[in-house]
Formats: structure tokens, C-alpha cells, sequence
């Protein structure tokens, strides 16, 4: 204790490089950057429009069914102990059944593994397919998560456009040019990306579908997800992409067993009428939305959201003044309206914007406003 | 659809290598294997004495504090969004604060990352530290989540033994011999494998504790866990350890929000008494568990377990007819008695085995009764 000093001893830790380069932006940290812009001295409170999470707004509560089953679970002391390594026997049957719904063939529990969140599915999927020169298609905007772990496994990243012009459709000629014989994956992202018929039915036999009760049950905290193999012919099987994802998941974290616990009663007792409620409300919002972009020259929505919490809007930075980019202009909104929203290039289309409009419309409408206001002071004199 | 056949696609997708090598055994593959062994014409009920949950027993229930404090935090409504990176601030306070009883200084909420479980912490820490060249120390018998994590992110493994006749202390001439400039961590568990004072203070000022409420508040399920870095002369910061942990944490999942917002009131609420008695409830099956090891002459127990729900055993294969090893002695003891223990290759220490004794004291006996038979068949005749 009397000799306090450290500046002799050598430590021999220091950071993970390969990690700090494969994460690059990611949602979150863009957003937690912009929220330490705000300027602490404006009265106003924060709006946020920036992160696809409306479980805050009452007009997005989720269900009492969901509530209920937690609670019931928690209660019951049968959910206390370790889940599996996929997940636990009903709750796998469960969604099964839900999901088959929309299928033409039934899944099997056993085609069921479940994950701490969509983003857990990403992680196990991405470290099940990582191989030695392996590449893997990704859309253009997409989801950061994906770029982080592909970077993070080293899998080479190869990215295809979605067009803005045909409603984000995949532009397949450049999937076709990008494929060759590496190619362990293409991601699809549905809905928010719908996309064309670029592979054969008999192509597209072997999906792995991920997936989650996050948006739809407005729990995006439960982290409740699913990796989902649609192999009916063996094939993810016998290339022993099943053993990877086994494999992967008995080191990983589970989702919270009493959550698994709850999911049964959440999939099966919930109504239509919830649904169609955040649909309605969702519509609502895009509509307001679209409709407050129109009156803000500097920013265009080529395409109206269908099934989505965001909007994607056009920047065009030719009409502002001193703004040098996407990430700029949300940088300077955030310290002169704390209003925050999400720069395109978090999602890898610089000189856009994603816009959430999933909230009570009051506060949609007070967000445009003070949006509205920032453009007036930097529109480009004529 | 007419051409169903898919003999001549050819897939590119296929096993990740490195996953499977670096699995190697879990004890939940190790359990898994025991359990399909179970003979399915056995009538008896399975006894399990393999895994560390004691949360099905009605005698380790977990207080009603926990069940209260998760349940009113999911009626609140207040905690079904997305968390921050690293664990909401008033979980984060609460670990701090309660963490903080037990050491000379107070921790700050910003020395403390949530994780889904004490098994994420791991994780993170060693994906956090891995770098080209890195090694670090592991103990045998340890904890094969390490070993998992260690051999995925490519530190290198260098084990050190703990020594039963020593009370399972740490071999510190072992450990002074494997350590170099490029050990970056060693790992310590404790209770369970008490050791000995291998650092100086001044070495042992920058540590990662790594912890959960699974044991303590026997709700291994919940998945809330902890990273706590120790770090009061800013060196894990100065060498990116800090950012590498964030970092890791901004693209991997969270424990569920509303559990980390039940966390203040489960660390401030739950009384002393809840605690002793579990002790006193092991503390009895741990008398039961060592008496009844004195009854069976191939095994013994070489130091009372003081700190844990697990027993190491030794195996004496001298004294029994046809067993292999401690694999083959636990496989052959699901297949003809339901009784499932871990044979200690999986925990590293080949020819023992570990018996988890938290259970109802009847349940212990029974267990111990069929251990008994197994061995009065399989003794070697003098």
C-alpha cells in the first residue's frame, strides 16, 4: 500500500483492434453522440425521432396479454431456472405455430431457436456461416448490425443497392454481378425493403428467417427473437450450418426463461384488434409525416413507408447553408432544436435521413415544426 | 415447382470450423449427451445431480422480492424499450451501491456494464481483451465457458491447477511460470476455488469482476449479470480495455430491459434472512452429500465445499469393474440408475466428478442411494 504508484509496471492488455475497426457506426452510437450535442441550456424538452423504439408513447403501450403472461410467468416459479441452448420446449412450439400461419408448410418446434432479440439472431447466424473467404450480400440502406458482425467475424461485406425509385427494390443485375462462389448469405430485410425474385424458388428453398416480438408487441426491451430454419430438404443440415447455430448458441446468452415462459400465452391469446391498432396509428403518423416533408424544400420522401416505423428522406444539401453532410446537418439540429434524428449515413446512405414516426402524433407534429424552423434559418439565400 | 430436386445447386454455405473446435465440451453439451443416455423403460424418475440450478426445488425458491420487483416493473410500462449499451443508470447505481459494501472504495455507476448473465460478462471481457499473441491463465478445474470463449476469440489457453489437497488453493509457482508479456488476463473464481495472493496489491488494482443475481437470488433464468471494472488510477481506460467493452456491448444483446429496471428494488429489498437461509439449506445438503460420499468407496472427497452447490470428487478407477474413465463411469450411471452427474473433464479435471448437492435433502438421498447400487454392481471383486 505504501508504494501507490503504477507508472513502472507494465500491463499488457490493450484494446481489441479488430473490434474497434468492425464496428465502424452503429445506431447507437451515432445516437448517443448526437444526444451529447444537445445543448443543455435550451429549455425545450428533447424530441426524439431518431431510434425505432415507441414503447415510451401511450399511444404504443403494448398489450395487457403481454404484460399479463410476464407477470403470470414470473409468478408461477416454473421459469426461474436455465433455458436450453435453443430455447425452451413450448415456447419454440409456440412460435412455430404462429409462424407457419404464413407458410405453406408447417414448421417443426425443432426448426426454432430462440434469441435474446432479432440482433442475438444476427450474431448467431453471422459467427454460423463465418468461414475463410466467405462473403455475404448486404442491402443498401441496411441494417448496421449486420455490417458490425460480418466486419467483427470477417466475412467480406458486399453491398447491393435497393432503389429509391422503384420503392427500394433490390437492384438485382448488381446482386447477380456481386455472387459468386463465396457467397454464404444475402440478406433480405422485410418489410421496410420488399424485393424482387432474384433467386429460383428452388434458390430460396434454404431461408433462415429471423425475427422477433419487438415491433409488433411494442417490447423491444423483452429481447425475445428467433433464428428460424426453413429446411425442408436437408440441406442446412447436411452442410452442417445447423450444428454452427447449436453450436453457437450453447455458449451464448438465452433470452430470459420466463420470458420464453410467457410467449405462448403472448403469441396465441393476443387479438387482431391490437394489431390493427398500431397499424392505424402508424398510418396516421406516416401520413403526417409525408405530408410536414412537403413543406420542407430541403428534404424529399421518394417512396411512402408501408411497413415500417421510418421514413427514408432525401437531404439536399445544394439548398442549406454551411451544412456539410448528413451527419452535419443532424449534429447541428440536435444542438440548435434538440431534435434528434438519424443520419443516413448510420444506415450507408450518406445525405439521407431516417425519420421515425412512430410516436404520439402531438409530438411528431412539435418535432417537424422545430425541423421546419432549423431549415428557415439555413436555407440558401436565392 | 416442377423440378423439386436440388442435387445439382450447389450451396456455399457450410459449418464454421473455428466454432466447433473451440466449443469443444460445455457442460451443457456434456448434460445434454448424459440426458440422452436416460433409459426411456426406467420408470424411476430422473435425478439430476448435474447441473448448478438449484431453481426447481421448492426449498431454493427465490424471494418474493424478486418476483414482486419484476412483475410491478413490467405493469409499469416504464421499462419495455430498448436499454442503453450499457444497462439503464438506476440498475447500474443499484449494482454500484451494493457492490461497493464489500470493498475499501465506492464504485460509480460507470464501472459497472449489465450483461445477459454472468456468462456474457465473459463474453465480453475476453472478446474485449483477445488480440494477436494474447494468452491468458485459466485454472483447472474452471468454469469451460472460458475455455469456449477463449478458444472462439483466439487467446491463447495456458491453465494453471488448483490443488485439492491444498483446499483447491491456486499453484502460485505454476502460475508465476506461465505468465509473460503476453498474458493479458487470469482468471480467478471465487467462492468455489479460494486462492492465494499471487500479485502484489499494486498488480491487483485493475481488475474485472464478473457476477450475476442467478446464484444468490436463485433465479438463474433472469440473465442479469455484471462487468465491474476496478480501474481507480484509469488504467483499463488508458488501454482501451474500456472502450473495447463498450464497444462489444453496442452490438450485443441486453439483458431485458424491465429485469434491470426490477434490479434497484431486488438488491435494496431482499432481507438478510433470505440469504441464510439458503445458506443453512446448503449447508445441510452439503453435510448429507459428504457423509454419504464416506458410504462409497470409489469416491472421495478430498476438501468439504464451503462456498458453492458443487462437490469435486475423485474417482478411484482402481476400485471398479469396467468404467473407462469419469465419462464413461457418468454414462453408464444415466443409462442404468436416471441419475445424472457431471464427470469432471468437462470442468478440466479428468477422473472426477462434480455433484451438484443443491436440492431437496429426500431428492439428495435418492440420488446418492442409486449411486450407491450403481457402485455396489460395478465394484471390482477383491
Amino acid at each position: 500500500m505504501e508504494n501507490n504508484t503504477t507508472t513502472t509496471t507494465k500491463w499488457n492488455f490493450k484494446e481489441n483492434e479488430k473490434l474497434v475497426t468492425a464496428l465502424g457506426l452503429t445506431v447507437r452510437s451515432v445516437l448517443n453522440n448526437l444526444t451529447s450535442c444537445i445543448d443543455p441550456a435550451d429549455t425545450r424538452f428533447v424530441i426524439s425521432l431518431g431510434h425505432g423504439d415507441p414503447s415510451a408513447f401511450p399511444c404504443f403501450r403494448t398489450t395487457p396479454i403481454a404484460e399479463d403472461a410476464i407477470a403470470d410467468a414470473i409468478r408461477s416459479a416454473k421459469f426461474n431456472g436455465y433455458s436450453s441452448n435453443v430455447g425452451i420446449l413450448p415456447a419454440r412450439r409456440a412460435v412455430a405455430e404462429n409462424l407457419s400461419q404464413d407458410l405453406p408448410y408447417k414448421l417443426s418446434p425443432d426448426d426454432i431457436y430462440l434469441t435474446s432479440g432479432c440482433g442475438q439472431a444476427i450474431e448467431v447466424i453471422l459467427n454460423a456461416l463465418a468461414r475463410p473467404n466467405a462473403n455475404i450480400l448486404l442491402p443498401t440502406p441496411g441494417f448496421p448490425c449486420y455490417e458490425a458482425w460480418a466486419g467483427f467475424t470477417q466475412i467480406e461485406m458486399r453491398h447491393f443497392n435497393l432503389l429509391p425509385e422503384k420503392e427500394w427494390e433490390v437492384d438485382l443485375n448488381e446482386v447477380e454481378s456481386l455472387a459468386d462462389d463465396n457467397t454464404v448469405a444475402m440478406v433480405i430485410i422485410n418489410p421496410g425493403n420488399p424485393c424482387g425474385n432474384v433467386y429460383t424458388e428452388q434458390h430460396l428453398n434454404p431461408v433462415i428467417t429471423l425475427g422477433s416480438i419487438s415491433k409488433r408487441w411494442i417490447v423491444p426491451g423483452c429481447r425475445l427473437g428467433w433464428l428460424v430454419t426453413n429446411d425442408p430438404n436437408g440441406i442446412l443440415k447436411e452442410h452442417g450450418v445447423i450444428d454452427s447455430i447449436a453450436g453457437y448458441l450453447n455458449i451464448s446468452s438465452d433470452p430470459a426463461t420466463f420470458i420464453q415462459g410467457a410467449i405462448p400465452q403472448i403469441l396465441e391469446k393476443t387479438k387482431d384488434d391490437f394489431f390493427s391498432k398500431t397499424v392505424n396509428m402508424l398510418r396516421e403518423d406516416a401520413d403526417i409525416c409525408c405530408d410536414r416533408i412537403k413543406d420542407i424544400p430541403c428534404i424529399t420522401c421518394p417512396s411512402k413507408p408501408q411497413g415500417s416505423m421510418f421514413a427514408m428522406v432525401k437531404l439536399h444539401l445544394n439548398l442549406l447553408e454551411d451544412i456539410e453532410d448528413d451527419l452535419d446537418f443532424c449534429t447541428k439540429l440536435a444542438k440548435e432544436e434538440s431534435l434528434i434524428i438519424l443520419p443516413g449515413v448510420a444506415v450507408g446512405l450518406k445525405n439521407w435521413l431516417r425519420i421515425t414516426f412512430a410516436c404520439e402524433p402531438s409530438y411528431l407534429e412539435d418535432g417537424f415544426q422545430r425541423l421546419n424552423a432549423f431549415y428557415q434559418r439555413r436555407a440558401k439565400k436565392q
